[in-house]
Order: C-alpha cells, then sequence, then structure tokens
C-alpha cells in the first residue's frame, strides 16, 4: 500500500496546480532510483543511495543546461565547479550519505564509461548528508552493486518517499526525513511548464518547523513526540535538485537554484553552520549536444516570465519537504537510537488549530 | 505622535527579545539619518535620502567587517566590490532612489575627504530602489543638500520607520512600504549580541505577504484596499542594511546577510526577476585600523555559535520588512496615484482569524 | 599627426591578426567617445571620461550578453550586479575617475531616459581609476556637459589612445598611462570573430613590467627615467572592456572577462592590493529584445571553440596595454608632478636587447 | 641521484629569494607524501596520489584558514564548498585521477575516523587531473593501500617532483609533466614570510609555453621534439596547492589562490576550456581549534602588506610549474604512446638565444 502523502492528509499547500504524480518526475524525462541498505547485523544500516536521470536521451551525449547554488556549504557535492563554469549538466545526479560520496562517484564513472566507452572522461555529481546518527557509518555499508540498483530502478512516474534510497536515514526538523517529492505545472506568459523538486531532507529545528506557515514543530513538543537527539543537535543537511522543462540558459537554471531557499524558509530553515545546503536545478528545455561543431541556438524564457517559475520552485520546494516527513516512518538505527515519524494526526490537529476562522 | 509599529498593535513574532529601541540601533554606535523629500510643485516629489553610520568612531578610520550578499541582482549597490574582497566596510552607507545614486555617492565622497582630508580616496556605498511610480524621478530632486541633511540628521535611539529618507516613495507587497527597522538580542554560547536591520522596503506580490506565516495578503484583497498599481505591477526592490556587536570575520558577515534571504521569505518575499534585494551585514565587533603597520588580531566567534546569529537575523528582518508597511502612511503621488497604507485594523483582523483556536 | 602605436615601433607582439584598426572598434557597431579635461586654472585638471557604446543599435532596446570578473575589487563599477544576475547589457558604458563615477552615473540616467523616454529605468555602468597624483581630483572637474561630449564624440574606426577621456591623467608601471586598445581576428572552428579590447591603464609596478616577455621595466630603472611618485608609490587600477562579435552566452562572456587577467599577467600585472582590476566582456552576437514576450532562441559557440576566442582576449589585452603606454606623453600635474612617458627609443634598445640571436 | 630542477640547470627567474628546499614544505609542518603506481601488466598504469599535510599537528583538530579559486572549472576537488563557506581546511589534501577521486577520498575518510575517532564526519579534499592518454585510466589501478601509502610517505623537506603520485601520467605544455613545486622567502613589511607552492601540472599548449618570458615551447617544435599527441591535443588541467605562514584570514588565502593564475599565466596557460585549474590557498598562521566554545582572536596581515606575498606567489608558481616539466622524463604508457620529456640542453639553448646582450 503507497505511503501517503501530504494532500492524502487533506492538506493543501500553494496555489498553483501540481503535475500528474506531484514529482520532480512530471518534468518528461526525468526518472529517479533508490537503493535502500537496511540491516541490523552485523553491523547497524540504515542508508542508501538515489540516482536521478535527467532526461530521457543518455545525459553523457545530451547535456542539460544547470546551475547550481549553495545557502549553507557544510556539505559535498561533487562535479559543480563544471556547473559553475559551463551550465553543463553531463552525468546522472546522485545522493548518498557523506562518507561514502566517493564509491558512488567511481562506480558512475565505471557504469559511465562502460556504457558509454567513447566518453573518455567523466565527472560525475554526488551529493550527500549525514546519516550517522541512525546509520552506523562507519561501517560503510554502500557498494558499487547498490549504485547500479538504483540505476536499474530509475524510472518515471510514481517516485517513492520517505525512508528510501539516499533518504533512509534522514532526520528532519527532529522527525524521520528522507527522499521527498513536488511539482507544480506553471502557467507563464511563456506557455506552462512543470517545475519539479527531489529533496533528500536531514535538516532543521523543530521548534522552527513551519506547514503553510503555521508553526506545526510548537505544536508539536518533545513531549508528545520524543526528540529524535539525546545529545545535542547533530547538523543536518538538505540536498535540493530541481527539474524543469522551461527552456532556461545556465545562468537561468542558476536564479531557479536560488529559489530553493525560498522554500525552504517556509518550512522553517534557517541555513545553519553544520549544514549542507546545496541545490541543483536543471532544464531540459534545451538538449546541449555533446560534441557541437558549429555555433548552435538555444531558447531561452524572457528573464520576467521566470517570476512564475520562481514562484513555482518555492512551492514544490517547501511541499517536498513536508511529503518527505509525511512519508517517513519511525526508525531505530545505530545504538539503539529512535527517530520518530511526523505524527499525522498531530500535523492535522495542528493545521486545523491555525485554520482561519 | 509616535507612528505605531507592529507590537503596538498587539501583534508579536519571533521568540527571541528586542533590543531597546528593536531597531538597526541598537547595535552600539550605528546611527542612522533622513533627508525625506515631499513636494507637489513643480514636480512631485516623494523621495529622499537615508544614511547610516555603522560604528561610533569615524568609519574612514576605524572600518568594520562586512559581508554581501545578492538575492535577486536587478539594482545598485556601488562599493560593493571592494566588500567582496576584503570584506572592509569604510565608508558610511546611503540608500536612495535608482536614478540618483550618483548624486548621493559624490556628495558622500565630497563629505568624507573634506571632513577627513587625509584620505585621499573613497568609495562609497550607496543603494537604491526605484520610487518612479509615487516620484517624478527624473525630476532628479535629490541634491547635495539632502545628503548632508541626512548625514546632519543621524542619530542613535529611535529610527523614524516608514514614508522617510530613502524609503519616502516605496511600495510594499503593493501598500505603502518604505524604511523599516528591528533588533534582537541574541543570547549564544559566545555571550549576548545584538543584532540589527533596517530595511528600504519596495518589493513583493500582496498575495503572498504574510505575517507570522498568516496570509495577511489574502486576507486583504483589492476589493478591500485598491492596488497601487493601475497597470501590470512594476518590479519592486528591497535593500537590507545588518548591523552586528557580535566578532565576525569579513566571511561570517557575508553569511549573515545571506540570512536576510530567510526573513525576507517569511514575509512572502520570493526575489522576483525585477527586482534588486542586495543585502549588507557589518560587525561593529572589530574595529579595524585603516593603517595598521603590523599583523594585528580580531576576534572571531566560533562558526557553531552563529547559528543563533542566523535565527535573530531572520527573526529580525521579518518585523523590520512588516514595521515599514505599519509605519508607512497612504501616499498620493506622481500622475495622483495612490498606495495605501496597510491598514492596521485589516492586519489584526487577519491575525486574529488565523490565531490558534 | 597620429600618435604612433606599438607596431609602429616595429615591436610586434602575439601570432593572431588584428583588425583593421587594431581596436576595440573592429567589433561591428562598437563606438568609442572621449571627454578630455585639461587645465591649470583655477584647480589642475586631468581627468576625463570616456564612453563606449557596444552596439550599432540603441542598446537600451537590443541588449548584448555581457559577463564580469574582478581580479582585484578596490575599485568601483556601477551596474555589475544586473550583469552578474542575467547577463543583460543594458546601457553604455563609462570610464571616468574615482570620485565623479556618480555625476557620470546619473548623466548616463539623465541622457538614456531623454533619449528613450520610454525606458522607466536606467541603470548605468560606470567605472572608475584613480588619478589624483596628477588630477586634482577633489575639484570635481567633470560636469554633465563632459559625459555629453564623450557621447557625442562617440564613433567607430580609429580610438584615439593615451591621455584622453578617463585615461587622461593615469599611470601605468610608473610611467604615463592611460587608455589603449587592441584587437584580434580569431580564426575558430566556428568561424572567425574579432574580439576586441579597451583598457583604462593606472596599474603596476615598472620592476615587473614586461613587453611580449621582455623585462623592459628593469631596462629602464628610475635612473634614467624618474619614477611618476615621489613618496610611496599609489595604488593603482585597471578597467578593461572586452567586446566581441562572437555568439557567446553570458557564462561565455564571464569566461572571457576572466582570461583578461591572463593578458595582464603578461605584462606584469599581479593585481596588488589597491587595485581595482575590474573587467567586463560583451557580445554583440546576440541581439536580445528588451521586451521579449516569448521563448527565443540565441546563439552560443561551442564551448571548447572558446579556446581560440581566449587566445585572442589575451593578446589584445596585452597588446592595449602597451598602446595605452606608447601613446601617453609626459604629463606635468597636481602639484607640479610629473609622470614620464614611455620613451620609445628604450623601448625598442630593450626589445632589441632581448631579441633572439 | 637527484633529478636536477630548474636551477641545477643554471635558469634563475624572480627576484625574491627561495626557501631551504625550494618547495612547498619549506612552510614549516608542511609534508607531502606520494604513491606511484606503474605497471605495464595487466593493464598499463601511470597513475598515483599525492598526499599534502598542511600543519604539523593533526589538521583535524587544528584546522587551517583557506581559500579557493578557480580558473576554469573543468575538473574536480571535493570539499571546496566548505572552504568558500567557512575558509576551514579540515583534512589533509590529495590529488590523484580523474576517475578515482572516489576511492581516495572515501579512504581517507575511513583513515580520519580511525585515527581519529572523535570527529564523527569528515569530508575530505581531494583533486584530479586526467591521465588517460598514458594510463590506462579506466582499469581504475588506484586502491586504497595506494592512499594510505602516500600518507605513510609524507615528509617535509625535500619533495619528488616530476613523474611520481599524481603527476605520474601528466602531460604539461606537450611534454611529460607532473608534481613540481617551489617556494619564496618574502619579506613584507609585517616580517618574513615563507610562500609555497606545489603543483599537479597536466595543462597547456607547447606553443605558448615560456620560461621567465623566453619563448621556450616556439624554439623547441615538434620537428626537434615528437607531440605527446597523435590526434588533437586533449584537454589538460593543473591543481595547485599554496601553502604559507604568514597569518591570512580566509578571505586573504582566497585572494592568494586567485594570483595562481599570475605565476601561471607567466608561463604560458590561458585557462583553456576542456581544464581544471582549481586553486587551493592555505594559512599556517592561524591555528584554529576545531571545537572553540567562546570568541577567539586570531591574527592577520594588514592588506597592503599582501603584495609581497601576491608577488611571492607568482614567482613560487611559475617556478613549480618550470620544476615539474624539469624533472619528468620521458614516459611510454598507455597503447604506447610517448611523452617526451622538456630536454634540459634545449630548453638552455633557448634561454642562452634570448638572453640580454
Amino acid at each position: 500500500m503507497a505511503k501517503p502523502r501530504l494532500r492524502d492528509l487533506g492538506i493543501h499547500m500553494g496555489v498553483i496546480p501540481t503535475g500528474k504524480y506531484n514529482a520532480i518526475t512530471d518534468v518528461p524525462g526525468v526518472r529517479v532510483g533508490h537503493s535502500t541498505i537496511i540491516a541490523d547485523e552485523p553491523r547497524v544500516a540504515r542508508t542508501g543511495v538515489t540516482v536521478i536521470f535527467p532526461r530521457e536521451e543518455p545525459i553523457w551525449d545530451h547535456h542539460c543546461f544547470a546551475g547550481f547554488h549553495v545557502l549553507n556549504g557544510n556539505g559535498d557535492f561533487t562535479g559543480t565547479h563544471w556547473i559553475d563554469e559551463s551550465g553543463l549538466l553531463t552525468t546522472p545526479i546522485a545522493i548518498t550519505n557523506t562518507h561514502q560520496v566517493g564509491i558512488v562517484r567511481d562506480t558512475l564513472v565505471r557504469y559511465s564509461t562502460e556504457q558509454f566507452g567513447a566518453h573518455e572522461w567523466v565527472m560525475p555529481m554526488v551529493a550527500e548528508t549525514y546519516d550517522g546518527w541512525l546509520n552506523d557509518i562507519n561501517a560503510f555499508h554502500v557498494q558499487p552493486e547498490h549504485v547500479i540498483e538504483a540505476i536499474q530502478n530509475a524510472h518515471g512516474g510514481v517516485v517513492e518517499e520517505g525512508c528510501v534510497g539516499g533518504g533512509t536515514g534522514m532526520i528532519c526538523y527532529d522527525f524521520k526525513g528522507g527522499i521527498g517529492t513536488a511539482s507544480r505545472l506553471v502557467d507563464t506568459p511563456s506557455g506552462r511548464y512543470t517545475v519539479g523538486a527531489l529533496v533528500q531532507a536531514n535538516h532543521g529545528d523543530r521548534t522552527l518547523f513551519r506547514v503553510d506557515g503555521v508553526p506545526v514543530g510548537r505544536e508539536i513538543p518533545t513531549s508528545l513526540i520524543p526528540s529524535a537527539w539525546d545529545e545535542p543537535e547533530q547538523p543536518g543537511s538538505i540536498i535540493v535538485i530541481l527539474a524543469t522543462d522551461a527552456p532556461l540558459l545556465p545562468g537561468q537554471c542558476r536564479r531557479l537554484a536560488q529559489r530553493v531557499t525560498i522554500g525552504l524558509a517556509r518550512t522553517g530553515c534557517v541555513g545553519h553552520n553544520g549544514s549542507g545546503d546545496l541545490f541543483l536545478a536543471f532544464s531540459t528545455g534545451n538538449n546541449i549536444p555533446s560534441e557541437p561543431t558549429a555555433p548552435f541556438s538555444v531558447n531561452m524564457m524572457p528573464y520576467p516570465h521566470m517570476n512564475w517559475l520562481f514562484d513555482g520552485v518555492a512551492e514544490a520546494v517547501e511541499e517536498a519537504v513536508i511529503n518527505s516527513l509525511v512519508a517517513a516512518t519511525t526508525t531505530v538505527g545505530f545504538k539503539g537510537r529512535m527517530a520518530y515519524a511526523l505524527p499525522h494526526d498531530l500535523l492535522q490537529a495542528a493545521m486545523r488549530r491555525y485554520s482561519p476562522r
């Protein structure tokens, strides 16, 4: 049975309609795959890998324009220097735990060169958040086969959320976090486009947590639902991937990525010091050949029309974070630590308490 | 009689205590002065200049560390290249209208060299937002004497808000905007520090406007209070100046400036394409000599302790924007255009309607 | 009689052919105008304004893509925040002295709105270098009529170099500096394009000065030609404007601008602390409408083909700096200070001394 | 017998004295270790790993301030987001080949957590350049034991140069490249400090190659020494690590890193499109505790005094590149390809031919 999502709880946020799946996969061609690693023996595993293919065509030969933004840089995301320089996304994107970015990266190199031998070098994009509270991170559970599994699992349509893939061991706003996604169908003067967000959410203070403006975190104190932490809260992070089919230049993608902060701020994110808040936005609206031989044309949306996309990004990111919390389930992990799911009934009660009279 | 402020309306936001004046001037040494230019003849003037002195000592000889951040770059702010390079704030800061940045800048040069002749060159920091809807901007009303007046008016303590100084002709969330300020006394593991924000608020869509999470903008439709615009909304902007007495390095100031976005997002700001959303943060916690002759020591706050400052910045910025709206008064300007003040009673009613049961 | 240029002295550098005028104006449509202000009474003036029109069509309605790079940020250049955000160049560019950026900026606002009234706001791009050693800078000599004069003087073809316009009071590598220009016709796999550079050169240590690798500065010690300084050298700066007709996106323009450093380094520039080394590159290869109503196509050069442009930029910048020195003439200025021209015969002798056997 | 270095050939460049070893290790505490992987069976290996320890004390507990700069971003360097955010260098630095950044990173994670268990997360800094022309890169030769070997080999004093460690398979200016190093003892008004550079040099066009201004590359055409390439030249890259004991803040380190471009430009580098030109500068002049509990003081050099450091960086980087070429030896690699060493006699002859009369 499918996990519920925010809207299944009767809670709606924003004014822009969602795509069919309310997921990053509403952008045609985008595919997401997870490999979830859960084990109690010999060492506790609550981790995994999530892979995103940005377009239907092989990304190695059909590049996307992309842009990158950092809210707070206490995190890693390989491959971003070439995004900053050229705005070319040339590989799949993966998200995993902090200590195993390397094996995921090198496995993507190997996979890419084996699949597409003509390409002599590859610099994959791999991001991370830290799951060492629930996962015995220094057991280094992620192996090459997990990366391949995530690749093979990649598909369009419904995206599994919560404690899956790279999101398996996440904690967000002091509740169990993980993978979340959402999308918006944006009617702009340039036509209708889709923007989709996927988050690996591992950040935030409970007392700041809000849903559509309602201070839900304050409404669910630790006296009701215990904290995930039994010592000073550890730094968290959030990785956000944005996709759109709007025709954008690299700089326009970067501007989209910067608006992730707006959506996160609505949920209570401040971008704390220990957080790696790293955002990548890509557009499938242009299909950039890997080896062009002459000047070629690309399409761009008029700058003023981007306002509608900006609004859509803010809404999609806000809802994706909440979706990650709604889908996640209470998890016992490393050293018996327990991270409680955001209780759906208390969420609904809080929303009702603050609903307009 | 003093204008009311948000808290005078019984509306409180945030959990961190304010400074004595709930103003940027709560940071010891910071002074603010306005020159307000209002005239109907021969051409309509609704404009002005606001000047901020960053510390008690002459800033030309006692530099502050500072950092700069851009949410959306459709605006101008002179002198930022040296901030980005060195993190040294070496001049007062001024804010005015878009078309007269130059005269304010050059007047500050003249003033600086006359007052402090030993300094052979000066690169003042002057920011702007556009007031051409209410102000006949191409009449170029601002003259050197206005800049001098703002300088001479500068004082600590209470800061006049609303339709004053550079904020005279502003429109914010489709209501009359202007200058606003707020502060927070932040208890960190490193001790208690003050953060203060001053905004010249000229941005935003009414439908997105929120106060402490409540969708106030949607609660006050244009059927109740007419729009300030009788044609497609013009781009706005917001300039934010942050001050703190916490001992910060330049990079730490930059991080503070980036958190302005968090506070703005809480009020409904998305950073639209036509907006110049430019933020400067400075620290008085170090007093940098203008001509050091040997290595010297400066103090820095531990990075993790900045989280408390970040939270304080978000709150202060959020409240400063609302304060600008609460203080502003309905204004008729250029071509008879009218920008209505945010009605206090409707604001209060909206807050009540969404208060918890 | 025209001033000689480097090549007139029999000195050639680089391997790429020049354009017809070996000037930024070799990029079709680019026009340059100077207003030179020289007076001894009542106060010494050695200053001026240089204006560059980026394309034949009115720039206000036919934007160029552009990019900005800073080697060292001790200088000012208004209007760059919008370049960084959007890559749109929407106004003429002006260069003047440090203390009068403002009057030049506001005059360009006035001129723009008067000429093109439909445009309601303008944020002109004005850069500066410091001429206070030879010019009584606090006499504020530049007046609006000088800006208008520079505008009206703007033309294609030969660009006057040396002690003209904004370059009137410059000192470069301890010799008399000023305005210089050069260009390259670059044969790339994408076709032939022109890159042109214009510099206002006011930077550098004589001992580091090189011409085509030859340490000319060391060959012309102050025992032969006295220093321009009778006290510790003051900070200098260099502003560089690059133009090309190659079809480039904003990010590609930024990359071009970054290569200015390469050309400068060849002449001995290190980017010292007191220097404002600010570079703007624009492309006329796309004509961006000011008010597009739907997505539109723009052309871009394949990234690998940019290598040829990069090489051309390095050569053009290198030669433009030397041209500024060759054209400048010995100048007596403020307080009787004297900056000697780079002596052509000693330059030639140095080049001969280091020529291959 | 030690390999010769540039100065052993009687060629001296620059005017600033070198440190004792003319190496990055002249900065007290800096240690460098290599693991060189050379094999012909079963698959051709010409690769390796180089590790740099930034200070004597464990870097995990005694952080350095650091700064990062990109000339051209077609390369990868993990861990830089935290440098950009905080300026804190918290791990050793490693350099390897493009396709194995991951295994080196994860091995450093494992080593760090095993050695320093109290640290719960680690984000190592690993850079790369591409050696797939001489090395069968998709054989993935680098294994964890190589990383450990490089760590264990790390020492102060003489640094082995040329075809060692990460530099084993490099090609630079179309000659055999590799690891190079150099240093300068800089007398500043703030006192004497050391700056040291280490490069993994894999970049550049032969025709642009210069030594102390002399066009050595043009003097050694492919008719004399065949090209390393039998097809269109592949993109190269250069990684540069700068160390200094001058007391610098993070932003000052970033400025130092930016001056790497100056030194590279002197050797003929333009920063071509396919190049990953990534530079990290760190200072041992402050010892930043990993867990400070209160504000603390750090030392900074006056900004104007950095000019001397800038000059030293330019010289050290220039000489380090040439040292990498002088030490490298002719190498036959993957598919029988051959990269010739820069012939010492032809280098000397070129220098003589251009020496002053």
